[in-house]
């Protein structure tokens, strides 16, 4: 059953469990279902644990911890899958790294949804010990879809985070801009991309980010895609934009570099070419699909 | 300059002021604008307090008690526009309620946005003085758009949330589907609605919440628009689908009713006509625009 992932699926999309909603919130069905049938993901600290066929690895819920927290993932047919939340995450605040990135590889594209929404969660659980709006400790309800106020004073009941992140292509006289984050590694370049804040639309989001670190004025913003980034929490949304002017001001506290990129230069990045001049987004990225997209319209 | 909220323009969307981005990570500019010039727009609680010709109105930075935390807005021209995080919020969970929905009525729709985002902004200060990471106390950074833990310990940086949502229309063969909330006042219809979780893309939200609240199978999601809804921070995207089977099971949980609507009862509820077979959404309501562009598709 092992596949590398399909490069037309937008990574960490897909997962085929059935979250089961209804459960999450009957405390009778989901004990039943927490017995020597349920599944438990095998995780390394936040990392998957992969077997010599190239899939995700399960153990059992007596290989959880006597007092640990237990999210339930959903039903994969009539078993059910949870996550253990693992106390010595408490610090992380979940860097992706390459060892990382060459394990996610050897999943098809349902494991990795699967991974990518247990990771999460699991992460989210991990840095949410405490009432941020009371500091007393928190415990997990609704089968790790919540996390209650232990404060009889409080009771606030809190949620995953899920934070909208926009990611951009902005086109002009058929190219389009591209930029280096200071992070990345050398000649890649990707599509511009920040956080959506409270007060904005999406649509405002993109044109605010392109003229923060561009320097340019967008117009024209249309949706393209989303995907569920778990690093730590993201929904990345990908939009296409124009401009009428090219005239690129970079900002160097988000940037090293911003241009503009033909078509062919594009084609020649995506399909991996060393002669290119810039080395294009990995598959697992969605500005990957969306130069995918751009090329095909 | 008063005027009533323009219903082709979004609610919330479109604030006149610059975020200007740069100045929150730079203490002396900030600094530098905390002075007399400033202004402080003035909240009743969470709610905006509105002038005769039914504006926002504003004070100056010495209206604020002395050991308040300030959020910066952005800049109206070169004035700094500043908020105040009031302590007695700690408890809020903002509701809307009639009175506030009169008051919002006489913003025009830049003044709504500009409440809106600070109406989000200073509810997540008054939920989030601790750390979740930790429980010790955090104080605000960066101008308002972080708040950071004051354990040497710790130190996470906690970012203001905006909690995505999708809310859809469902189409079978020329009707849609509208559903009925407990909450909701007699005789109104909206699009139903959910928020994305961890590990889903917008698609696979729109889907499963359809087929958690109404037991129907949709395809060929697309998006439509979006909108910031600051009742506490959420973040409406608007999407559209198609169903082959319109046979409704209700998650009565959810809803009370759902049900399917022809073009000629949305137009006639649209228009406000009260032989509607319901109410329609208000124009504050991105649902609202989800039917108007429904029926001029």
């Amino acid at each position: 059953m092992s596949a590398h992932t399909n490069t037309s699926t937008i990574a960490f999309s897909g997962a085929g469990l059935d979250r089961a909603d209804h459960i999450r919130s009957d405390p009778a069905a989901l004990e039943a279902l927490m017995d020597w049938r349920a599944r438990l993901l095998r995780l390394d600290g936040l990392d998957p644990v992969i077997d010599p066929e190239g899939q995700l690895t399960w153990g059992t819920l007596s290989d959880a911890a006597v007092d640990s927290e237990l999210v339930f993932l959903g039903l994969a047919g009539e078993k059910a899958c949870f996550a253990e939340v693992t106390q010595n995450l408490a610090g992380s605040v979940a860097p992706a790294n390459p060892r990382l990135w060459a394990a996610m590889a050897a999943l098809d594209a349902h494991e990795l949804a699967t991974y990518g929404g247990a990771r999460a969660l699991v992460d989210w659980h991990a840095r949410h010990r405490f009432c941020a709006r009371c500091g007393a400790g928190t415990v997990l309800a609704k089968g790790g879809w919540q996390r209650n106020c232990t404060s009889q004073d409080c009771k606030a009941e809190h949620y995953p985070r899920v934070d909208p992140v926009t990611i951009m292509l902005v086109e002009h006289e058929g190219r389009v801009l591209l930029g280096r984050q200071p992070r990345f590694p050398p000649r890649r370049f990707s599509a511009l991309a920040g956080f959506v804040e409270p007060g904005e639309t999406i649509e405002e989001a993109v044109a605010r980010e392109i003229h923060e670190e561009a320097g340019l004025r967008v117009r024209d913003v249309s949706y393209v895609a989303s995907q569920p980034w778990p690093f730590p929490s993201s929904l990345m949304i990908a939009c296409h934009s124009h401009t009428d002017d090219p005239a690129i001001t970079i900002d160097m506290t988000e940037l090293d570099e911003a241009d503009w990129f033909t078509r062919a230069e594009v084609v020649q990045a995506m399909a991996g070419d060393e002669a290119a001049r810039f080395i294009a987004p990995p598959p697992f990225a969605v500005a990957h699909h969306l130069l995918k997209w751009w090329l095909e319209q």
